[in-house]
């Protein structure tokens, strides 16, 4: 199995990384981290990627994982990146976007009149885009799956490998990355955190 | 704050992006991902690295984190990396590891007697090295902090943001991330997991 995860400049490296760490659990996959050319790629915390592979020699995936990331408002007007998923999106079994990623499927036609989520500070962006918005954690509409902010790319990646395998297989992946997860602090949505928090971080999300 | 990542072949990616999304969220963090050379590294997820630094050029970073993964049982034999982490550790503001990582840090000296965490399925080799283990999520030990697997490394970012910093900085990296975690099984620690499922992985870890 096939697995694109795509990258750009600027985007944030764990959007990535989360359901690619759950997702290669599975001895079938060949994972190809794919950009426009075969440049290292920067992400927003500076963690330098190399790319296995590049767009035009993986026109086919059979899985599509595209992030978002501080690059998020550049990444929309890249249109060999976006012209990339919307190419991909048809033949493939499954697209998906991490955080603000899901602008990106939005942009590439994929999300007109389905339902979706984003990260919680570009979801009127999202809207904008054409797409229903949820404020769920992990929507799936069909074969396009779309995780809420950053993190939550982890937990659509084991709701996805339940989808492609079963869930004893995608429950085993989670006692193997000792997914258990203990936040210090329960400030991890907007409905939680205070509001002067919620302003600070809207508005560097939306200047990136 | 210079803060050094560190790289070696067969590392799980998830261990130090985990970390390093959430510390770099700071604007005064100075990210370097270190490896003995500048060759790209590969991870057991695929994902290769390009490193920014060499251990050379990094010999004082203020934190060291340092990752597991499918390359732990080699990487105990990789004495520049193991010298790299006991020479790094004395001027070291916090020495932290994620996953078995913590078995990198009990090679290099750093844990005798002190107590530590790591992946579950590796918890007598840590004994073996002289940490005394701890099977909670985050340990802090003095200035040592040490995580559980893989995953527990987001959960360590934040307690170590909270104490680097201050607790209202750790909770709006927290929002930034969306770490709300809604994990859709259960099965995310041995003690919660199937006892087949727990000994299948346990051999595949200790295989690696």
């Amino acid at each position: 199995m096939h697995i694109a995860f795509v990258l750009y400049p600027g985007m944030t490296a764990l959007d990535l990384v989360g359901p690619s760490q759950v997702l290669c659990c599975h001895p079938a996959v060949e994972a190809h981290y794919v950009a426009g050319t075969p440049d290292p790629v920067r992400t927003d915390s500076g963690l330098v990627i190399q790319p296995t592979t590049t767009f035009a020699e993986l026109t086919a995936p059979e899985v599509l994982v595209v992030p978002g990331g501080g690059g998020w408002r550049r990444a929309l007007d890249d249109t060999a990146l976006v012209d990339y998923i919307a190419t991909a999106h048809p033949a493939a079994t499954w697209t998906t976007s991490v955080c603000s990623g899901s602008t990106l499927l939005a942009k590439a036609g994929i999300l007109t009149g389905k339902r979706a989520t984003t990260h919680w500070a570009v979801r009127d962006v999202l809207v904008e885009l054409g797409a229903e918005l949820s404020t769920d954690r992990v929507v799936f509409d069909g074969n396009v799956v779309t995780a809420a902010g950053v993190s939550a790319g982890i937990d659509m990646g084991f709701a996805l490998a339940a989808a492609i395998w079963d869930e004893p297989t995608a429950q085993q992946f989670q006692l193997g990355l000792e997914y258990d997860p203990q936040p210090p602090f329960d400030t991890g949505s907007p409905e939680k955190a205070p509001a002067e928090m919620v302003a600070a971080i809207r508005a560097a999300v939306r200047a990136a």
